[in-house]
């Protein structure tokens, strides 16, 4: 008897080649998080498994709450398999949070996600402390965060996001939507706290798209656009009229929405 | 030593009036869900509790994931807390879903919240599964559900909802900002099912303001208004140019926001 399990993992992306499985050619050698926890979750269960994942993050990116379904023949409770993974899974860099058995067989960690949240964390001064080392981009000098507040309200709602797709020169597959819907875009920050995080939420993200907006957005926060020149961005619908992308370290995979 | 804790709590409120403390002469002789988890939480810490809420629900409304601070001497775990809080509590009504330690002893359930989410179920048909019953409203025709989506997404962003605080024929006390933040307003359904989750989510909502807009939804659903006419009551910014309230048994308080 097959049965559906829903797993909630975290990890930390610095020494991992992203997400997805790959050749190791392509890799440079680097681990991927999928092969490593399906290595994990085989040991655990006897046999092979194949994991769906919420989000396919990019090499170097973390994640607090990614979620997986994957299918098994194994009669281990549910529990059991957040106890055991760690004894095969590298502690520091890939953790269990929450295991459970799917009720609805055709739950798909991916198909049925709502919404997916991501957090951007920004260190504006020198070192940033050990608790966000490693995990936030580092920026000297303060940023202007109104205007950025200002310039992040402007992606709110569903849009047309071909601005903010692929890597700067890459060009959009033709025939692909890059219509996405984005409900939360805010920067939070205790009062004149040296972090700032950019907290969004969206139906679903297009490949780079996160770290797509917050490089621009950072472009608003050091002076060097408006909040204007960012509405003018995205309004073109267009990769090369926006700025680059932030580096991938200061990007956490937060916690993914599904109906129950 | 005084320590803060967080519990997260669900609720059946139909036979309870409301969340907040009150005195037994006003609420008919109805216990409140404070008063009887304050009574419970002194049972298991072995000292008087007063506990903050993230949302103070009104009477029939349930809890899928309510938040409570509170201040403890006992040198109990937080997580013995959820253990024994059964004991003192009628299992069917109220249960304990988590609890942690608060490192920032500043941490507020209410002051610290982010964003609350609630869900409002209708049933579309006669009688509702048990899942559901008790839970939800039930409207016996199908209702038309893109002109509730037409209509629920005007609610977005930052606005002013006098039209939809207080109850019908209540002035909202001057002073008082009804200007609030809407980041998601939803209606889910899987294809043609008889069940429909309205989900919304935003900074604070004003007093009975989600039942008053399901309520005005639902005139938009059956045809009594157009999805142009739910626009013109929102623009009043007056509570009489609105519906009326949806009945409490089909809401819930799904869950609270925070930075961490």
């Amino acid at each position: 008897m097959s049965r559906r399990l829903r797993l909630t993992v975290g990890y930390l992306g610095t020494r991992y080649a992203g997400w997805a499985s790959q050749a190791p050619a392509k890799t440079g050698g680097l681990p991927t998080i999928q092969d490593t926890l399906e290595g994990a979750l085989a040991s655990v269960l006897g046999h092979p498994v194949r994991v769906t994942a919420a989000g396919r993050t990019d090499a170097g990116v973390h994640a607090a709450g990614q979620v997986v379904s994957f299918d098994t023949t194994a009669s281990l409770p549910a529990a059991a398999v957040v106890r055991l993974l760690p004894r095969y899974l590298p502690a520091d860099d890939i953790w269990p949070i929450a295991s459970e058995e799917c009720a609805d067989v055709s739950f798909s960690a991916r198909h049925s996600a709502l919404r997916r949240w991501y957090r951007y964390l920004v260190w504006q001064g020198s070192t940033p402390p050990a608790e966000v080392r490693g995990r936030c981009e580092v920026i000297p000098d303060p940023l202007d965060v109104r205007a950025m507040r200002q310039a992040s309200h402007q992606v709110l709602g569903r849009q047309d996001f071909a601005s903010f797709a692929a890597r700067p020169g890459r060009v959009v597959p033709s025939g692909y939507s890059t219509v996405r819907t984005i409900w939360v875009a805010d920067w939070l920050q205790a009062t004149d706290a040296p972090l700032l995080t950019f907290e969004v939420c969206a139906d679903a993200f297009l490949r780079h798209m996160v770290r797509n907006l917050v490089g621009s957005l950072l472009w608003v926060g050091q002076g060097r656009w408006s909040p204007d020149d960012f509405a003018t961005a995205l309004a073109a619908k267009d990769r090369t009229a926006a700025g680059p992308a932030a580096p991938a370290r200061g990007l956490t995979l937060w916690k993914i929405d599904y109906e129950m």
